[in-house]
């Protein structure tokens, strides 16, 4: 009776009780995700302390490191969604009382502030309309004025469209001797985030975007510098889970037990970084940056216009303008029901103006671009559409 | 090209990059996981604000309340592991300068109180020796004593195998007016919590070990006066991630958009509770309650003592005394090796005088014992047993 039933898989999947509709998911993310990661998430899991888990981990961590492009053996993974990567960044390098510099141009960074402000930092923004982006002169400005401790910028800022060069941050955040903390949510496996090169000190994202996986864990990286200032804090992290001190012993030195960490989920995520690399990191980012371009063809064609000009587009989240009349609510009703395509509309001060669509992972090819746009133009006709 | 392939679920499984070894988790957890619960989790996802997905949290609410036995629609998933439903419960309901009273008995009481500590709670502790319980007169000697905001303690203590009760403590609680908050990550799921009869006012657990699905989430119940409680907290939770002021409105208001939360780990649950729902969890209690007492049969009939005695013993995981003269490790290590199954040791004050052994799930039969005895056995006697 204890044979391998036990742990058979493939069990008659009509008869479980998730039998979800069928989508496409070009939004911000969730996005598409190979059938390969499904099968993988899908294996009997072992332990959180038994020597294969641990391989597996390594594994991840090795292949983290190249679509991060960084050559820090500080590459974990925390146990949450994308957002607990973030507070994982902000909790474990903002220390009461320390001075955080945020460049404010979207959702996020917004989030990342509050969280900030939560940890006891001392907050101070320099802002910009969302959908623009902060050039050189204005990165140097605000740090020399302000010398702050840490700087938190977001490079892929899923709320706008909008991708923000980080070299000049960096460069003047460690002038100040500050450490720079870099959202990478959005961009990471779909486009070139080159944390080294950049001087990103800290960076997190999430398995749900431009990795092609389901969400649930939070991939993060950390410099050495990074490194000196949490082993010099005054006070302990106020989170234990997300304690990078104590995640640090579990993952990558003694292995001593910490958390439970979610085995099915690393197992997923293994997949989709081998899917990655299969494919080649440069050929994957590549590949999101020409269907970008055949989106943006279709669009105009169609006789929309984008909000972000071309040099500070994300490759893999399009913002179009939602063309004067338009019911975009009716517009995404149409998609969803009746051709199952997720997408989603702009919020805050984009309410209303853009529609925010993900041509990521498995979707972005020019089959899937040429599905999309098909779907597109008769939503936007059903959504009074003249054009 | 863009037809349900896309979506297909059943690629050849030997073709991931994810090839487990067969193992038997009779540990504390994670515990093995029933074949349709993997089904589920290879679904295709939704979005994270797809109505069926909210279709699918708001069952895995109702079923959650069954198993808590709670009618508390204040019921939550918190999107971590068991550790991060310690921490949603303790940063939400400690605020800085709390007085938090701790029944100290174990590892996971100390854990409590280290979170406690660092959300500012001001900690005293009550100590048992590792596998005692505190009686009536204990709980009201330290309550009535100390007139503490928040009591805290574990129903089982995985470290030990005692459980402890809780009608003592919650009433002693409730007449100094503090709220209780209980650890019930090993006990939910395999035996009663009741925890409105009990009167526990914040509950949390993981998925790994009595719901026999695999580990990711952390579901979490709070009462009307623990509610009370949070709304009149005069500072911000620290943690953005686990605030319940906003969880609340992604999963049980507005559906006010919060972090993307782990879809697969979502349906995941709702197998492993529907699972739970079919079997009745009466029904399911009592199994493991049987399969336990079976356990101790046998592991006296091979002369080895129970840590705990009887009226105190978790119905899901054992603490079997190891005998003089055993070598704990290398009988785990023929376990693990010879027949594939996992189970762990004791540590800190039972570290080399216990094994731990969780008999748990779709392993809680008859059969299942008799299978880790007889391999429980030859292990003993290979690690140098003479009984």
């Amino acid at each position: 009776m204890m044979s391998t039933a036990m742990n058979a898989v493939g069990v008659e999947s009509q008869s479980v009780s998730i039998q979800p509709p069928e989508r496409f998911l070009f939004g911000p993310g969730p996005t598409q995700v190979d059938p390969r990661v499904y099968s993988a998430m899908s294996k009997p899991i072992v332990g959180h302390l038994d020597p294969y888990f641990f391989k597996v981990n390594e594994n991840v961590v090795r292949m983290l490191r190249t679509v991060f492009g960084t050559k820090s053996d500080l590459t974990f993974v925390i146990s949450g969604t994308g957002s607990a990567g973030m507070e994982a960044a902000i909790s474990n390098f903002v220390e009461p009382g320390d001075k955080v510099a945020v460049f404010a141009n979207g959702y996020f960074c917004d989030r990342m502030a509050e969280m900030a402000k939560r940890q006891g930092g001392e907050v101070v923004r320099l802002e910009k309309p969302w959908g623009e982006v902060f050039d050189d002169a204005d990165a140097a400005q605000l740090i020399k004025r302000e010398r702050p401790q840490v700087v938190m910028y977001v490079t892929a800022e899923t709320s706008t469209g909008a991708f923000q060069q980080g070299k000049a941050i960096c460069a003047a955040a460690h002038e100040v001797g500050a450490i720079v903390i870099a959202d990478c949510v959005t961009s990471l496996g779909a486009m070139p985030v080159q944390i080294d090169e950049t001087g990103i000190d800290v960076a997190y994202s999430c398995t749900q975007k431009g990795l092609s996986c389901p969400p649930g864990l939070a991939p993060l990286t950390v410099s050495a510098r990074a490194v000196q200032k949490l082993d010099a804090r005054k006070t302990a992290n106020e989170s234990w889970y997300f304690d990078l001190k104590l995640l640090k012993d579990y993952y990558l030195n003694s292995h001593r037990y910490h958390h439970t960490a979610p085995i099915s989920m690393f197992y997923g995520l293994h997949e989709a970084l081998t899917l990655i690399e299969e494919e080649g990191a440069e050929n994957r980012w590549e590949r999101h940056h020409r269907a970008q371009r055949e989106f943006v063809k279709g669009i105009e064609a169609l006789g929309l216009k984008m909000l972000v000009p071309e040099a500070h587009r994300i490759w893999n989240l399009n913002t179009p303008c939602i063309p004067e009349g338009v019911d975009d609510v009716k517009v995404r009703r149409v998609l969803m029901e009746e051709h199952g395509i997720e997408i989603m509309g702009g919020f805050g001060p984009l309410a209303g103006k853009v529609f925010r669509v993900g041509i990521m992972g498995p979707l972005a090819t020019e089959e899937g671009v040429k599905f999309f746009l098909g779907a597109f133009e008769k939503a936007l006709k059903a959504g009074g559409y003249k054009g």
